[in-house]
């Protein structure tokens, strides 16, 4: 199995509200058959019927309201860029649950759940380099220490 | 807010052992303060204690089990590719809970949860180009339809 990740899809109770929350964050998504596709660098985040991706995938779904154990993480270059991001998030409707603060690894972030509980994360980590087209590069771990 | 995701954090139990499941499928990760990090395409895949993600982001964590909403997608070029990949889950320890068919989009695909409950589905899409690189291109929707 290579090292990548094609599609992240979100399980939503209402398309159209879903869409329109990242509309409203500058999102432009093509919708298609009751999925809303974002290219999304170089991967896709999906919008689709949590019932229908709960039953796709053969799983239980006991609703939304508990915590995923995923977080979605969007980087950027500066904290007024946090700010701005979670202003906006908040305005469109999402939950902030940690609003924006320095953090533990010298960074600055704060975090939120979408309309249908899914958790991100705005951050500027300036120990995470992002490229000039916004793709991430860890950092060399190996050369810090040597732990793999 | 730019259309892109920076890192997938997975919200785990046992990171040691979490770390062997994705070492059993063949990534290279770098373990650093109690936290595994996959250089995946242009974003990071990461591996952290489920209580302390959820600590983190203010979230309350019921515990796992229930469905998360999310699902991860791994695409790949052949229908060989998908079989080897659910076998190799499967024998990592990862429960299947859709065995790869033939899909209703005319692809074909199958879905296992991993030891912590994350949701994957591998898959062959004929209609979702792979760059040599990995990354996906989606379809121009627009050409087919103007729904947007």
């Amino acid at each position: 199995m290579e090292q990548r990740l094609s599609l992240v899809t979100l399980g939503v109770m209402d398309l159209e509200r879903a869409h329109s929350f990242y509309r409203r964050l500058g999102w432009v998504g093509h919708e298609v058959e009751n999925t809303v596709f974002f290219q999304a660098g170089g991967l896709a985040i999906v919008l689709w019927g949590r019932e229908h991706l709960a039953a796709d995938l053969g799983v239980a779904d006991a609703g939304i309201g508990g915590f995923s154990g995923v977080a979605l993480a969007h980087n950027v270059r500066s904290t007024t860029e946090v700010d701005d991001i979670m202003a906006a998030a908040e305005e469109a409707g999402a939950t902030v649950t940690r609003a924006a603060s320095t953090t533990f690894y010298g960074g600055y972030a704060g975090a939120f759940r979408d309309l249908d509980g899914h958790a991100w994360e705005i951050a500027h980590n300036p120990g995470f380099a992002l490229c000039a087209d916004g793709t991430l590069r860890l950092p060399d771990f190996s050369r810090a220490r040597d732990d793999t």
